[in-house]
């Protein structure tokens, strides 16, 4: 089959790869039908993964159709339509247990030294505890399947991020990013019944979108300073609930700095910061830091229903699609910000 | 009347001043009765709070006998015997009517360019909101009212560390740090129903302590990595709550490196921190950070019920007495760790 390697810096290729086969009796082979490629997957594209090494797959995002399965998987069968968040995980650990899929133990993430799922097809450990069945009403419907991928990740990311800022009925909220995972951000928050959603950005096209999402007011300003100065003006005093959405020094900085005392920063943004956060602003008026790695497998569920209700379309963040040959062009695309976000049609 | 003043690193001098005054109606003058010294007092007498200015006053931890009341005052009146936790709050902002007290718009905090508690008499603003009556039955019993001395503000950070951990019945929780805050946190997992309580600290004699406070478990490596591994083994995995109650790099590493996933570190030591803390790790296994300058007014009510029902006795935590005269001598003790915490007498 062919699939998608990382060999460096700015280097993707398309290569043919042995086809994925059953190893356990918990695993499971899916033929992918739709991928992504993620904001997270810049940080190795530009070389700035130290732990990536050439040959690495590339890809976390997918859904597909199961062509087969291991002995002992009980839930999903040859033939049925899936969807895979891009964590893998047993369902019967502690922490699965617990919700937090990605702290699974015996549980991974897809890519990397793992399968990737910019591909044809891929090998699913544990398919009971990862692989969530897409109802037959949405199986063969295109439009539906394109509103159900960034369930995948960036969805039920943004949704974390929501839910670890605490927001909830009635809340003020700002998000701190307008990226694929900061519009999903705001999507969550009108979901949660946020009253006020502040959409923290530069982009005037992805401001727009998040417009569209839900969002009630936006800060657009490149000055981090005027950011939050604009957002404690608004809401006289600071957001009670802060989505981070980006992960860099910067907008952790704009994050702490423009949350209400006592309130919460949700950050969902891989962290790639070296300095020191602001833990004297934290300190002085007890803003709490909660979050993470989104356990999205515990979110999709919900999210799902909610997309074949036709209460939440995130589809428009992926705004370009690309053949699985293409996919070196989609992460160029994305690394020139000329994309939100890139689908992938094997 | 006499009070103790700042006048740089290591030089605190005890001098003449003026009486206090009632200057708005919503104050209150008291004399002081009783007062503490305080493991944060140490910052500034070791020159490492840039902030601090010669003639500053000294203190934020003390009881009394009011003497005068302002025309607007109500819940206090002319020799009551009160307590004051270490900040002053106006009880009807925004932030006061969610018990944030320490975030009151209009509020303070003793010492610094304010009146100080090591002093014989004090101007308390917002008598209403700040001072809590001590009830009839403790104001002349002194082994109560040393009892209750802590409640001013060690005690209730303790507290607050444990309550923003989020220790409930049954929780596993590691107290880092034993001083009079850590040892408070353990009293205060203890009061919420921790079932194991790990005390992670280098100074033999109060670790004893914190074992007659309620701790389970005594970790006194003084190499970090091997407090964190030891955590991890006896927990098999990490604490789900950790308690904080340093405030340096150092105890910011221990503590998120001994949380379990999805834990939370609940943290109330001021921070003086300049490098980045381990949010990689909080990121992978979402682990929370909560806390920050307690709300102490919050808890007093409660923790003095529990004091007066002799089901709370943070007293051991006062193991020096000194005359205001020898305050001087008191800092000096702690600033050579002789003594846990000390107690004035004025």
């Amino acid at each position: 089959m062919k699939a998608s390697v990382y060999y460096g810096k700015g280097d993707i290729r398309i290569e043919k790869v042995p086809d994925p086969e059953i190893q356990d009796p918990t695993d499971a082979v899916v033929r992918i039908t739709h991928a992504c490629i993620c904001g997270s997957d810049l940080w190795f594209y530009r070389g700035e993964e130290p732990d990536w090494k050439p040959g690495f797959r590339t890809g976390h995002e997918w859904m597909g159709i199961v062509e087969e399965v291991g002995r002992d998987v009980r839930t999903v069968k040859k033939g049925d339509r899936v969807l895979a968040p891009f964590a893998f995980s047993d369902g019967s650990c502690e922490f699965c247990g617990k919700g937090l899929f990605t702290s699974c133990i015996r549980g991974g993430f897809w890519g990397g030294d793992n399968l990737g799922g910019q591909a044809e097809a891929i090998r699913a450990p544990f398919a009971d505890g990862t692989l969530v069945r897409i109802p037959e009403q949405a199986s063969n419907d295109e439009r539906l399947l394109t509103r159900l991928l960034p369930l995948t990740d960036v969805m039920g990311t943004g949704y974390h991020a929501a839910i670890s800022a605490g927001v909830n009925s009635g809340k003020t909220v700002a998000v701190v990013g307008d990226g694929a995972v900061g519009l999903c951000a705001v999507l969550s928050a009108r979901l949660l019944g946020a009253s006020r959603i502040i959409l923290v950005g530069h982009n005037e096209a992805r401001l727009k979108l998040g417009q569209k999402f839900g969002a009630t007011d936006l800060v657009s300003t490149r000055q981090d300073a005027q950011a939050i100065e604009e957002v404690i003006q608004m809401t006289h005093g600071g957001a009670e609930s802060v989505s981070e959405c980006v992960g860099n020094r910067a907008s952790f900085d704009v994050a702490i700095g423009m949350a209400r005392p006592g309130g919460t920063v949700g950050f969902v943004g891989v962290p790639h910061v070296q300095e020191a956060i602001d833990l004297d602003r934290m300190f002085r008026h007890n803003i709490s830091l909660r979050g993470g790695v989104a356990p999205v497998r515990g979110y999709v569920p919900d999210l799902m229903e909610q997309v074949l209700a036709e209460k939440l379309d995130p589809s428009p963040v992926l705004d370009m699609k690309v053949q699985l040959d293409d996919v070196p062009k989609g992460y160029a695309a994305m690394d020139e910000r000329q994309t939100i976000k890139v689908m992938v049609r094997p």
